[in-house]
């Protein structure tokens, strides 16, 4: 059975609390849920991970060497800031799935550059918790072709 | 039953004969196919045109005013030139989901920057034909949420 | 008589629809009517001619050499992209005066550049419809100027 | 009877004398008279004044407030450095048409850019001594507009 | 008893006309009361001017040479573009707080950058008339450190 | 009581070792101890904390969230390279005055641009420890407002 | 017999009314007769098309596939505007031969930059007509290395 | 008699006490008795003014006009800011020196571009007050050039 | 003994796993054994670290206050985002050398710029792990110069 | 018989050695005489230089000044960084020809910009040795203008 | 009898011939005369070179070297590109006298920014050879302040 | 026995008296000593030269072809400036470790970025001299792994 690690970095555990127009009503707990279910209806193994520190994204990504298929990472605002996530990814050669709930595009102009877009295999952004089911649906398919 | 319009914009015409180191070998033909078996299957009536004229997309796009519900726009290269598609697409006001099949991050420089992206819903990238599928389970959620 | 050609660019014929908060509720057709009346009472020729495609804008221009006075143009998205307008322009060597309904320097960053204003007689802008009238009333001015 | 304001910022007051190949061979004089003449005959009250000093442009805008319906604003130099006469603008809420008599955008790099553009109604520029008739005519649209 | 100049720039006399939802609905005179209570609180001898005039804020600070201890300045617009204000600092030596009503790095780009800044000892933004208040107490401090 | 929280960024903890030319030769105990007592002077209860860590200062800033009514931040280096701090801010929605001790605009330029200013109510810099008595003062202000 | 496919973009057919001083006074029929012959001479079938349209030229490009030699391509004004015909190049893989009439480094900056230079095999401008026959005899040499 | 006019910019007034690291340890009074000194001895005819006022310096310019042979201008700050004055020079057509004490090339970058500069004659800067007296040998010699 | 600190920044633990056309194909074990073997040669003790997280290496450098002689640094990534690494350099004041894997030169654009080398006595990099037994040689030469 | 001057500038002696994947693997000596051969073909008189000293091609270009008609310049590295060689051109007034054995447009970001193209009557690049057969052809019709 | 060193940088040596609508019609003997004559009126001892090549110049500044009291400085075009002449002025701490024919600020772009002049004394231009004059008197001053 | 060549480029002849504060107290003598003593101490034959001419170190590295085995390169100030020398370095594919005495990232921004970097093997630079003997030392090492 693959293995998808999600990531989510900074402040996505105040979802809910944190700016509700831009990132929706719902919690973390909530949308981790979905992930899961939706996870498991297409046979993939998943464990989910938030954390505030780049150190610990970058230890994470670094320990899913080997273990891990596909990483869903939604790195915050450290998508805009990280070198050393964006090294990281290199350094592991998973397949990395970039994924916002908002629209990065339609914000303010430092939210258009991302650090980790160019070593991601693809993004996917703007659809609030849905961009995660559409990670999901693509880190199958990028199994699917392995296989 | 929803309607959906998919835009190809120029020389996606040449799908399986360009650089299919970067697009794929795979035709329009063969993709479209792909397109309408998904949409069908989940319950979306479909529509899909290309074209290498910037003015053919603009009026594609004022034309499904009040009668299509998202449309899914790979705009190729004028994804990076055109103000005119653009403001076409805030005139009509249809929801709409950039697509590239491409990682149009990790190419040339002037190939980061989109002009449909403030304008878009949200951006699907980087995971070759597989993208139009994303952007078909995109474009159903957005049905979905509006019903 | 005098000969005075309208040129509408892209997407100016959904005004109405498109952005009223911008552009105004008024129809193409309301405005061209207007415009025509006012024309008339200045005693000048009127031709008008709609189109969102650049190169038809582009041999709109060159179609009037020899035979139009004065180009009232309102190039819409081309105006900040086209130099290919740009060149058909300064190849006639007709008069053109550059018209926007909307103040495009209260606007996105992007639309504060005209390719087009460096080869024009001048520009007016942001006076919504009523542009064109001024317009009307400069390009008889210009006619009053050369007799 | 509805009031205009008409300022013209430094070295107009040279009309005649300065740069006749850019700014037309009449005297600011003979401007002002036909100014006053146009102003008349479409039932506008108008007081006209010009300086050399940012100050003073600032507190002619200022002293206008709750008594002048339109401001015709030709900032000259200060149109591209003056951030005071922006906010002047901005605080007593005046409608203000932004004149030019050369065409700024086929000038020097730096006349292209105008600091009071964002603020004003709209622009006119291009025309010589006319761009002010047509000022008055837009002014007297505005103040039709608001009865 | 130590003198202390306050400063007020261009458009600083229309506060409570001015932008109220910027630069809150207290006019200048009630703000210059309570800081001259709160600084005859202090101890301190307080003289304040405003001026729309560049050269006058110039001269106002070469006169203070000798003769004040502490300068707190909002020079308003031309924070953003006067060198000769800076020089002016420059020459005499007396220590300068920055002021302003509002964060002005919350505000336009152009709104971001102070000529000011570098030559002043400190800076205290966005707490509306409280800045003043903030800036007599911080002249204090720095009165009470010479002594 | 309200309640405020001061946050001191990255190598704080090394004041009076650090560069005492700039930041003073006081340690941050010193300080910290001055804060306090100004604080119960001003009827605030008070919290401090310091670390080197963005993550911490990230989670510390949640953490407020419903408990904490004003934040004195000095988020030192951190300033101009975090936006996860600055997205924190934004979650929380807790007022932020942004504190330093020296004066930002005066020294290197990569310390001119700060990311968290725009999301802060205001900034004092440049009085040494004691703009963190000002921040104090300020926030009372606030508090006071409020009530 | 080797295939070379002439094309020419906007504004070309208005060669000889066009600005003679920069583009001759030739017209586009004298220069097509001059080409033709010399291509004769050289033993190469020749092709030519003029279009205003950036999509038509896109087209003419694609169906070159697999029929057409050498492209001489002449974009007028897309030159420095369009990344579809670029991507129309790298998609045929036909070796493209850039001229120009004028020295488009001589002229305004904005024609400095080619987007179509780095995907050609290489540029020849400056020699007027001369250019197009310059065009044809690189692509005989062209030509002839591949046999 | 060729009559010369010397205007002193903003906060040369306040030589000698104004930096003397940078501008010396004369006042102004004695470098403009230098200045009368030199400037009789080379039969020229002297006037001095110094202004604080960029639309004094404006109309001192403007005043020129048929009455002064040629300008010797040290705009102080107002160099790196005023356009207005450089549309003053323009305007009179009348020769202009400009003059500074400093190397302003060896100074912050902002002094390093002159507004003035372009449309002046001549530059000498960095001799101190024998910057000055340089100018009157420059504008003797453009007086026996005239003659 | 002088007292030698050796930093490894993100991602150095991945070292022989970690992109080994650009790092090379050695363990960051086997090269911490080579440095220590060198060092031991050189009479110089030495303690090595390792860290993903910047607040980490920022209190190893606060740390080695007082008790370092001279500190090796690679921070990796964070070389080119790290003011905090920056900051904690000049708190300490012991020189540092800055020592790379990689030719940063010849990479990407972004890992031209360091942060850090402004702050340090000098850099070695382009020489694989040679470079550190290059920083050791200069440690020890900077030492000696020292006593 | 006309004169032709070809001037190689730095490291195109090495030619042959020098990175034959982009300068292909032929000798300066053998281009030289095809060169030749070319030019006698043509009833030209040939001269050809090599330097690789900024100063001795300045002086080759001033030498020709009066003796010959054109010069075909391949300035080598010099093309992108020398001022000199463009001011000895303009100097002259003599006809240049620019010359490139590699498309300068698809290689490094600074070899995209010519010093030397503005003054040159046109360019011509990327066909390897056969650019100078291209110069020898345009030269020719560059005499034949003038006679 | 102090010394004085005048240095013409490259293709002054064309003067008369190049480009007389800008720098004038006599040649550089006429000019070096003139010089002399000057320098001997004001007891000064006077040597002249000419070179096209950059590290001439340099070394023409090194042997200067305790011999020379001022040089006079016209480095051509290697003004603007030259930053090893700026190190062998920086190295021989002799004052340098910048002086240019022509106003540079007046021109093209690229010759506004002198790399020389940061560490010259001062800068003369825009007087044709009179700048040399100028320049002679400005070195006897600079002579008389030491003595 | 390898042969190792030394450059060092403009005004380093100079050393002892240019600028110690930046540069050391050494002369070039000393410091050639020094580099000759350790490199025999290695078993490496060893070469010096120095130049000030572009062209010179040019051809010194042409000249190197074949016969050298590892390039020291000082340039000094072409370090910044020359494309010359850099296409040299890659026209002869001989490893060259870059060297600088001075920490050119503490120094002007202009010394900040190498031409030569991205072609060399490595960079040192800060050590002063002993910037050399690490440069020696990674010449045995790069010798070391060839064999």
């Amino acid at each position: 059975m693959p293995n998808i690690l999600v990531i989510h970095g900074p402040n996505l555990n105040m979802l809910g609390i944190r700016e509700p127009g831009i990132y929706g009503s719902e919690t973390l707990e909530v949308i981790n849920e979905q992930i899961h279910r939706h996870a498991t209806s297409k046979g993939l193994s998943l464990q989910i991970i938030q954390s505030n520190h780049e150190g610990e994204i970058v230890e994470a990504i670094q320990k899913a060497y080997n273990t891990v298929d596909v990483i869903i990472l939604n790195a915050g605002a450290y998508t805009h800031t990280s070198l050393a996530i964006r090294d990281a990814i290199s350094a592991v050669k998973i397949p990395v799935i970039e994924v916002h709930l908002s629209n990065i595009y339609s914000r303010e102009e430092f939210r258009h550059k991302s650090m980790i877009s160019p070593v991601a295999v693809g993004q996917i952004s703007g659809f609030g918790s849905y961009s995660y089911i559409l990670g999901i649906e693509a880190a199958a398919e990028l199994i699917r072709r392995k296989t």
